[in-house]
């Protein structure tokens, strides 16, 4: 099978990759050597420009952000994130990076994040973030499309 | 004050900083531009970066490692670690990281790391390490000098 | 049409996508966010990295290395590079880098590397790489199997 | 001697640290485990991130930019630039990166910046930077004090 990089993933394709259960956003990359550290192994600060880029595109794609278009997009800021290292991961792997909703609140929701290479789960991000104004004074509340798709497409909790 | 940058700070400095209380190791550094993301932040995954520059030089004076030089170094691999974002950072501003141990078991340890600048918390990272053989296959008990220097200089809990 | 990532591109591909003439080694990938600076261009340096990257490629397809595998093998160094900055990158934005040799000694080797996106030509660097021993004290002839492909895949001149 | 950390170097200093001739402005940091590439040396696109950063800090010094305050600051563009690798840097090497300017046209100018350690020159950059209206579509002339400073400060040729 071709990977298809750079690409949201199916249901279907991402269980044909051992990604069980399938997550509401998957793409794939692949390692690059910029990436290793001096032990060979990817560094685990790369990790979280990883998972940041899935984050962004997914807030795109979910229309909590239209960035880098439109005007008077809130700002999403990431409050905190547990993350655990499960195996190394290696030059010229590929690998696949998933992204959901677990839970929300009236201004800040929960993702559950995760890296997957070979079948096999390599790493795990929750976090959570905060919608602020542009200016970044107050809480900015999360659109009530974007609950919908939260609770539709993810699966996710209303705490609200 | 002139501060001292990539030289630890005493207990006495850190506290004129606004460090409290004062951590086993602390070192200061700077904001680069190369740091900031598109929104004139540093970005997220650059924290990871810091805090594992402080833990390489904490393993090293502390004797866990040798690292880069001396054979038979046990590897020090990270397994979980929890973030927290307090305030952004932007240029240039000055900033100290920190790195004590909480707990310890045979072969893990438990860290405490903080970001201050300006005399505010800027983000904290609660991490646990574990040392392996250095083929990796299995673990490699803490030395008994360090788990000695744990509890003295550090107050860490012993819990094996 | 889909563009295929992280995949040599032939030379009908590079065509259909503007890049003339078509290079020996050539592949895609995509723009991410923390490639991006305060000014929300791609940062200067991240060219490097890309070029880099394939090259690492570059020197495993031709044979020149076979890092990470094998045994012997030489260090290669970059001893000198002039880059040219055509025109800015941006977020997502699909780019192809491409890689040849244009001309090669007993034991160093020049390669022509080009950045295209949307059919027009971002950036290029021009670089001079020499073979060391795995000890690094002295130089390391090319292999006459790797003089042969330069000749004949990448039209590269002999000048020893 | 204490070397003082992103703090510009005078003459003197310089000289002490065996840069010769010193630069108009020279500042030093310290290699960290997050530059180092799979081969234990600090990796080649780092390079361009050091000599950045000093570029930053003197087009403010120097008054070409007051980025981050200030409106309608010119954008300054890097056009080209050529880099020689001379020795590798390895973990925690102090360095001094330089910068100083050679030679300018109405609204280009040419920057020469070198890396130190251990008194042995390590690499070298010759640049060209552009200055641009804010929006990015014409040029912007070097302002009268700065081309006075490029002068008097840094010895640079004017050749409109």
């Amino acid at each position: 099978m071709t990977l298809l990089y750079h690409t949201p993933l199916d249901a279907a394709t991402q269980t044909t990759l051992g990604i069980a259960p399938p997550a509401p956003l998957a793409m794939a990359d692949r390692v690059r050597f910029s990436e290793l550290d001096a032990l060979n192994h990817v560094n685990n600060a790369v990790y979280m420009s990883w998972f940041e880029r899935l984050r962004v595109r997914y807030t795109q794609d979910w229309g909590v952000s239209r960035y880098p278009d439109g005007d008077n997009n809130p700002r999403i800021v990431i409050r905190s994130g547990t993350i655990h290292y499960k195996q190394e991961m290696r030059m010229d792997e590929d690998y696949v990076v998933t992204c959901g909703c677990t839970a929300f609140r009236t201004t800040s929701f929960s993702l559950a994040q995760q890296i997957w290479s070979g079948g096999t789960l390599r790493a795990t991000l929750d976090c959570v973030l905060v919608l602020l104004q542009p200016d970044g004074t107050e809480r900015y509340p999360i659109p009530p499309g974007v609950r919908t798709r939260f609770i539709k497409i993810d699966g996710a909790e209303p705490y609200d």
